[in-house]
């Protein structure tokens, strides 16, 4: 009889029946009487009984990783994973590790420096707790996708080889364009105001890239962004509110599709309330010179540590993990930004703190021709390399606004990782290009 | 009161109603006795009649792309589209556009040549002929990825900056890190195996980069790439039925969610048969010797006009739009190639021609360690540019196998365009990097 494959998280489905599993040889514990091995497999673990001393002998000779499919009974037994183990086992061998590996995955955690385990991450990122991030990072890509297509959004993929550095100066990758100059783009952003004038609500996800030469917890040079751009918005409101609902989009799928990862990771999921709290940037100001005794009233952004205790502060006051600071100055955000109109110098830009750190960053355009252009010229900036961004603007375009959250920061939050490298796939830093 | 504002695809909901409507102006047609305002939103056109001959007035003094939010009474009218019209409207500008429109998007087609038509993409992407081309692009990588998801694929996203220039040679954009040198990534080949050790079966949806110095129909330098990749696979032909299952999923998201974009383009969806008929490399060969009299036979790969000439024959003899090529000789696939065992030289590679144009590359991967440094050496090729993507074979992995379908290349035979620039947001070329 030819037995289709299952999973070993499907055991429990066909007790007293022969089944065939496949997966990694994850560990092997011989005991007196009888050996047990561990299957892993893309689900998760299964424990398959060997009694036979030879099978045993030949399964010792095998270094851990090996490749191996397992025919077997189901048997129920409460001490096992999941309530049932592998009687009988045939096993064959599909693919031999050629060296034991060294790391050992069947502990709970890995153990070893995070440069080392960054720099075996084909092998680390088995370890079952790696893995499980990266099922979090899939799930929030697609709860992202299904809360916007929900609202008639539009999948959008644009280039990241750009034309000109116009974005944030210096921090910039350049590159050799067939013997001229190129850039790798700093984000989509462009080109998602571009897209309001044909589909007016837009998202994607995909790479950016960053030449910061920072060396900090917190920084990565290429990273995921998931960024939307919505027209005919009221104000920035609009956008918050849009950004809310797919926060809770979010996390609604990673409780719906990833509850074993969940569970393996023993995560707690935010609650995403009905409406985010929010507070204005000079508000928050003399919130921290109230609370703290420091006066943070002269500068234009929000110091890490006062970031931390306005997280700290909505947690407290509203029980709330995120918090909307609204109102940032119009000198630290992009020459797009639209201005409040009832506040001179403070823009229609919001920050969403998650747990005390900036996730996102979002806000009204403008989306007047003649206030693009008054706004280059404000900050002396050439109309030339934007021409054909400009074009957006010169044939009609209506109040828009977006965001973009970051794939990694996101997770690190969400896990309160300390290093956003533990929550990045294959990180890229200033010292990192590989694996 | 204050209205909601519905998108003019809803107008047949709200007859004998007052609704809001937002949007661009996208035609303005002045008649003896009335004025037609045809307004364009992101969904599709509604039809507003101007009996007021001041508002007519007043509105013929905009320039077309104009923003205007309307309300009026929604009233049926078998000669407009969709077989409403509005009346009674009141009209507010949200944006007036800052110049006439050098394109008449009212028009069915687009007048210009291809490089201006492109040079103008922000403004000519909103012809209704345009959009709905990228709107087929959202659909198809929803479907992609829906087909694949439904299979227990994880989602991943690769870095685009890779260390060493390893998968194909000269073809790679070299770029400036932090004063050393890096690349972008041709493909995500070698992270997508990675991931086999670790989720077995992983997708991966977005940009490569070829820095081919070819200026054809066919090529661009930076595309979309549509990745699979699977593990525990018997042979190239579990591939082939996954990748036949998703291209069956694609085409039937497409016709799902998109039925006004396809009719639209009158474009009729092809159908993708339940098992897509295959015909090995050598007998292609044969085959285009006996019916063209071309022998080819000491090529080692099939050339454009031969490719056009299977797909031809594919329809003839098998009613079908698809063919796969199975079996290409080695010397022309990469070194990660799995090989025949019953024919030496030959490849478990195959490629999807999809109306005679190659859109799918994909086959069996090499899995073992040792297998991997002997196909190093018979290139010629160091081991050490590859050692952190060794390590996935290293240490046990299973038979696996995957395939990249160009993102891009699909849209263009499906509205069979002659140019893959029609069918590219912004495209990148020899010659193009803006906008």
């Amino acid at each position: 009889m030819h037995l289709q494959r299952i999973w070993t998280t499907q055991l429990g489905e066909h007790t007293g029946q022969r089944v065939k599993l496949a997966g990694w040889l994850h560990r092997l514990r011989p005991l007196s009487q009888v050996t047990f091995l561990v299957l892993r497999d893309a689900q998760g673990l299964a424990q398959v009984v060997i009694e036979e001393p030879a099978l045993a002998a030949e399964l010792a000779k095998l270094p851990h990783e090996s490749v191996l499919s397992v025919e077997g009974l189901v048997v129920a037994e409460p001490q096992a994973p999941r309530g049932v183990e592998i009687h009988s086992p045939s096993i064959e061998v599909l693919s031999e590790s050629a060296a034991p590996p060294p790391f050992d995955l069947f502990r709970p955690t890995l153990t070893g420096q995070l440069p080392t385990i960054l720099d075996h991450a084909p092998l680390t990122l088995r370890h079952p707790r790696q893995r499980a991030i990266f099922r979090l990072s899939s799930a929030t890509m697609e709860g992202f996708r299904a809360a916007l297509r929900s609202q008639d959004f539009v999948e959008i993929q644009t280039p990241k080889i750009v034309a000109s550095a116009t974005e944030g100066g210096a921090n910039v990758f350049k590159l050799d364009y067939f013997g001229g100059p190129a850039y790798l783009a700093q984000s989509p952003q462009f080109y998602k105001q571009t897209m309001v004038g044909i589909f007016e609500r837009v998202f994607e996800v995909g790479p950016v890239f960053r030449a910061e030469p920072h060396d900090t917890t917190r920084h990565i040079n290429e990273y995921v962004s998931l960024d939307a751009e919505m027209g005919f918005i009221e104000d920035h409101t609009t956008v918050m509110r849009l950004l809310n609902g797919v926060l809770a989009g979010m996390v609604a799928t990673l409780a719906e599709t990833e509850p074993e990862a969940l569970a393996l990771l023993k995560l707690k999921l935010p609650q995403v309330p009905e409406t985010i709290p929010q507070i204005h940037f000079t508000e928050a100001q003399e919130l921290i010179l109230r609370e703290t005794g420091e006066d943070a009233r002269r500068e234009p952004d929000l110091a890490p540590a006062h970031e931390r205790f306005l997280g700290e502060w909505a947690r407290r006051t509203y029980n709330s993990d995120f918090l909307f600071v609204v109102g940032y100055p119009m000198v630290k955000r992009p020459f797009y930004t639209h201005p409040d109109p009832t506040r001179p110098g403070y823009s229609r830009g919001f920050d969403l703190l998650f747990r005390g750190l900036e996730l996102v960053t979002g806000g009204q355009r403008l989306h007047r021709y003649e206030d693009y252009l008054t706004a280059l010229a404000r900050r002396d900036l050439e109309v030339a390399p934007f021409e054909t961004y400009l074009e957006a603007f010169k044939y009609g375009m209506p109040p828009h606004g977006g965001f973009a959250i970051g794939l990694e920061r996101w997770l690190a939050r969400l896990l309160e990782a300390p290093n956003i490298r533990e929550t990045t796939l294959f990180p890229r830093d200033l010292n990192r290009l590989a694996p």
